[in-house]
Order: structure tokens, then sequence, then C-alpha cells
């Protein structure tokens, strides 16, 4: 008997992850707020305003009435905008109480009042046992994933077997979940990689090639570590598919808002321009004044994020940013002054002798 | 007074080397085989055959004379083609041997017959300290570097001092070279990046996005750092410039050797179709059966390595390749198996309970 899956929100996103659950041999039932986009769905198998071009799968089925959705789901994915969250799960929170069905969250970000991950935000609303609560993050741009183009992805819950059971529903020909137990690694990844795609896309129109971009991604990739395991993340999550892999491919993805934010701003736009222009809102761009809050309260240096910060202030040219510019001491440092560990200290303190031989005195280590 | 520094090879990677550090203030004499070639970049300060439309800084002179090249030299970097290196460095030897100047591999391969490294085949032949010994790696397409795009570096010996000393001259305001002390992960990242740019370019010839090459680059690095920390590296260092770093911009470089090789194989041609079809051979197309013949020996899995000499074969349609078929086993797994430690053996555990209450007794383990 195959497994009965329900996906709440019928965007880009929760759509194709319909189709990967049809695919995977689940029976789907997706629900979507507006009637007619549910009788779009249902009927003609067709999304035309978020995947307009994509046939969906015959066993995929939809209904605007979140009740109906819900009957009988072994399984509940969530992929409502993470500002509706909350109330959206309230609503259902009496139907989910009777079942002990996974919950999915597929939606990235944090709660803009409280800066609750989407996770914590369905246990609290929920009140049940976190493991029963699962997130999936990797490189999964939704149309060419709906395109059927082969990628990976993770499936994160603190149970294990939770997590089993969501990557096995979540795995087809063309989609291939792996699991993990870091389920603030596997979070972060997806909202951190944002302020990344914000500081590539500056030097992407700028004019800087390759080199730029995948220096600024390395060191990227450890300040967001730094940053993830500051607040309870493994590192080891942030250089897998939820971290390094949502980073590059949405850094190199001409169509994700927060990369053309930064080109816009590269090319010399304001950031006032930039919000005129756009019709959605590009996250990482009001992601970053609190993400950098939240680092400073724990001393997570991220050197890349502050110099968005001043692109998006005005205060610098977009094309003095670059990872070069991380500090302004000249004596050469440790590429992974981040990990902990003897083999650091016994260089740090080297460099600090050569730094005496080489009589400059004045330079500040970076973690000072 | 300013250091004296002699670059041996005027090859695209040799004169762009020598830019970066006249701009970092050093005195810079290049040698390059051909007579005319080193008048050009002596008098025209132009090199018009390897890095055409780039001014060259007026402090670099150049001499088809190795032993007028290397007088008085405070630092040696070498950068002539791998396979002549031993002859090049056996000639100037005896020079060498009576100063103690800091020899630079920017070398990237391993030794054809040996299999060994360029800071190993220095060591060897010169017979020398291998603390005087450093090599250089990161995201450093030449043409941009000369184009002063701005970038990192990693300069690595054994000796953190004479690493910092070499990162010292070796950045500038477009360039700033880190340092760490782990040589054989630092040249490793430079060979091992060359088999997954053909495996990225390969998905890139099909038509597959920026998912499946982020899915095959953030999978490709596990195998690059298995097999790297089977032969002694530091898994850090993978993760860092001369790792990731250099792996990204190959990957995403449409002027890359490698990622072209595999383009035209993931677009339909057959291996002799590529040789044929490329003026100069493709480094990743031949390491494929060497590295797999090292991994096999330390007991390394390197699946997308695999995926590629099938295709290379020809027993693999390259449209197969992809990151979801690293196993022909359904039991979800552990994103980061490779990792050691008493989390993954207890993420293991539960998942092979999970494994029985799923009744999938015929699969088998990744590792087993």
């Amino acid at each position: 008997m195959s497994t009965r899956v329900t996906v709440l929100g019928s965007g880009s996103w929760g759509t194709t992850f319909g189709k990967i659950l049809a695919d995977g041999g689940s029976q789907v039932t997706m629900w979507a707020r507006r009637p007619e986009q549910a009788r779009e769905i249902d009927e003609a198998k067709r999304n035309s305003r978020y995947l307009s071009g994509i046939n969906l799968p015959r066993s995929m089925h939809a209904t605007h009435d979140i009740a109906r959705a819900l009957e009988g789901a072994d399984q509940v994915y969530v992929a409502v905008p993470s500002k509706s969250a909350r109330e959206t799960l309230k609503q259902i929170r009496p139907i989910l109480a009777k079942t002990d069905a996974p919950i999915v969250s597929l939606m990235k970000g944090v709660e803009k009042r409280t800066n609750m991950r989407m996770s914590e935000v369905i246990e609290q609303v929920l009140g049940c046992d976190r493991d029963r609560i699962a997130v999936v993050g990797g490189p999964n741009l939704a149309r060419e994933v709906a395109q059927e183009q082969p990628t990976a992805a993770v499936a994160s819950s603190y149970s294990a077997e939770t997590a089993a059971v969501v990557a096995r529903a979540s795995s087809n020909a063309y989609f291939r979940t792996f699991v993990n137990t870091d389920v603030p690694g596997t979070e972060f990844g997806g909202v951190l990689k944002n302020l990344i795609a914000v500081a590539t896309g500056i030097v992407d129109g700028v004019g800087y090639g390759e080199n730029t971009k995948a220096s600024i991604i390395t060191r990227g990739l450890v300040e967001m570590t730094d940053f993830a395991v500051a607040y309870g993340a493994q590192p080891e999550t942030m250089q897998g598919l939820a971290g390094l892999g949502d980073l590059i491919a949405t850094c190199q993805s001409p169509l994700s808002r927060n990369n053309t934010a930064g080109r816009l701003l590269g090319q010399g736009y304001t950031l006032d321009d930039v919000v005129a222009h756009m019709e959605q809102t590009a996250e990482g761009l009001s992601s970053v004044a609190p993400i950098l809050q939240l680092a400073h309260e724990k001393g997570v240096d991220m050197p890349i994020v502050e110099q968005v910060k001043m692109v998006l202030d005005g205060t610098m040219k977009p094309r003095d940013i670059a990872p070069h510019l991380t500090t302004d001491d000249d004596t050469p440092q440790e590429e992974t002054q981040h990990a902990a560990g003897d083999r650091g200290g016994a260089l740090r303190r080297t460099l600090e002798r050569a730094r005496d031989l080489f009589g400059d005195g004045g330079g500040r280590a970076r973690r000072d």
C-alpha cells in the first residue's frame, strides 16, 4: 500500500516537492489556498502560475479544503510562505493532534518577530514531540527539479527514523535524499546561503569572474559554519548538501532573487532602487542586519556579510567587496583560523613570531 | 630593500604569478625557455602567446639564461610543465645548493611515472630540507588574476615560517594569500578537482543545470577529502581555498580544459573524438585511472570518479551520471558517512534498524 502524503502550499517549491513524492510512489494531495489553483492542479495537472510548462503526475490531487487535504495523511509537508507558517499551523493543530504523522518543513527562513527557525515554530505551535518533525535542504532550485534534472537533498530530524521515513518517500529516479540528525544545521544552511548569494551577486554585477566568486563562496562557507556552530549546528552539515550544496546552486543561479539583488547593487543601483525594482523580496537583503546581530551576540566574525551590509548602507563601493579585504592587517593569516585544536595554535604562535621578525607590530589578529 | 624573486617558466600561470609578485613589491625575473619570449616580456612587457592583452609590470624582467635568472634570488617559484619539472630541477640543482632561498611549486599534477606530487619531486631532486619547499593553491584561473580580479590563495609549507614568507611576497591589492602547513592537502586539491570538473562538464554537456552541478561538487568534495586524507592530508584543507575554492572555480569556468572535455563527452562525443578535438590535453582525463588505482589501494570509495571512468570507457551514458546513482541501494543513507566518530556510528545503527523495519534485507551499505 502506498504512502499517503499531504503537501500544504502550492507555490513553486511545494508543487515541485509534491511531484517528487508522487514520482517516488506516494499518493499525493496538495493543498492550495486559492480554489482555482487547486482545481488547475487537480484537473489539468498543471500549476501555470508557479511552474509553467511542467506536467504534474496523474497521481497528484489537490483541494483548497485544508481539512480534506489532511485526511488519512501518513506524512505532512509544509511549504507555505514562512511569514504565514504560524497561522496555517494553528489552523490545522486540532487535526494533526489526532495523528502521529511526521511533519516536514520545506520552508526556508526564520520567523521575523521571533527569529525562530521554521522547525521551532512547528514544535511550538503544534506542541508535539520534536522527533516527529523533519526538515529538507539541499541544492534544489525548484524549476530544475521539476524538469527532473538529477540532484540530491538531505532530510533531517532529531529522530534518525523520522529522517529515514521522510528520505524514503522523498527519493525517486532523479531526486536522491540523504539523512542527517542536525536540524539546526540543515535549516541554517538554507537561511545563511542567501546572504552569501547577495555577495556573489554583487561581484558578478561589478564584472568579476569565477575566482572571485569561488573565493567568496569558500570563505563565506567558513562564516556560515562559524555562525551555525555557535547556534548548535554540526560543522559537517554545512559542508554537505544543505550547506555547501545549496550555497553553490544559489550563488550560480541567475534566477535566484538574492543573486539578482546583489547583481543590481554591483551594477551601481542603490538599495532603494533594487527594492523598488524587484517584484518579490530578496530574503537575503532583509536578513543581513538580524543575522549580524545574532552573530555579534555570540562573538562570531562574518567579514563578508559585514561588507554586504556596508554596500547596502552605501558606505562601501561594490567593487571593493572582496575576500582580500576581510582584514586591514597584512600579516599572513592561517586559512583555518576557525578550526579548533593544537595544530592551529602552534601555527598561530609561529605566525606571531614571524610577525615579530617582520616588525609588523601594528597589525591586529583577525580574532582579537 | 625589496625581495628579489625568480619565476621559472613563462606560461600563463607563471607569467601571471610573476605579475602578482611584482605588484606585491618584489623585483621579479622571469625565466622563459624560448629567447624571443624572454625578450618580449623583458622589452615589450607582454606575453602575447599566453596572456594576450595583459600589460605586465615595469619591474618585471626576463631572460632565457636560467643561471642569470637565478642570480641573487631570495625566493624561487617553479612554474614549468609538470612533465619537465624533474629535468629543469636537475639543471639548477648546483645553483640552488648555494642558497637557502625557498623553492615554491606553482605546478599542478603528479609526475606520471612515479605518481609523486611536485613538492616531492623538488625534495627528491634537490635533496634539500622539506621546510624550504612551499606550494600554492586556490581558485586562481590565470587570466582572471592577470586582469586583477580579486581572489585568494593559500601558501603551504611544512614550515609555517616559509609559508608566511611566501604568502607575504604573494599578496597584493587584488591577490590575498593565506597560509597552512598541509602540503599534501594543498597539492591534492589541485589534482583531484580536475576529475570532478570533468564530471560537472559532462552533466553540463547533457544539459543539466545548477542543482546537478552543485550536488556533484558537494559530493565530489567528499570523495576528494576521503582520498586526500587517506594519503596524509588534513580534511580542513580540502574545505579551503586549495580544495573547495579551486574546485568551484574550475567547475564553473567555461575555459577549463577539463570542464570542456567533460562537456564534449556529455554532448555525446567519444573519448577518442575529444582527445583528437582538443589542442592541449585535459589532465583530468588521464588522471582518472591512476587516481582510482590509488584510491582502491587505500580502500577509498570514489563513486563520481568511477562514473566518469565508465563514461570515458563508453559503458555509461553521460545522462546517467548523477549523484543519485552513487549506489544501487535505496535505503536512506547518512550524508556524512565519511565522518568518523560516534555520532555517525549511532546514526548508522539506527538506519540499520530502520532498514530492518522496512524489510529491505537485500540492500548493501555503501561502505561494505
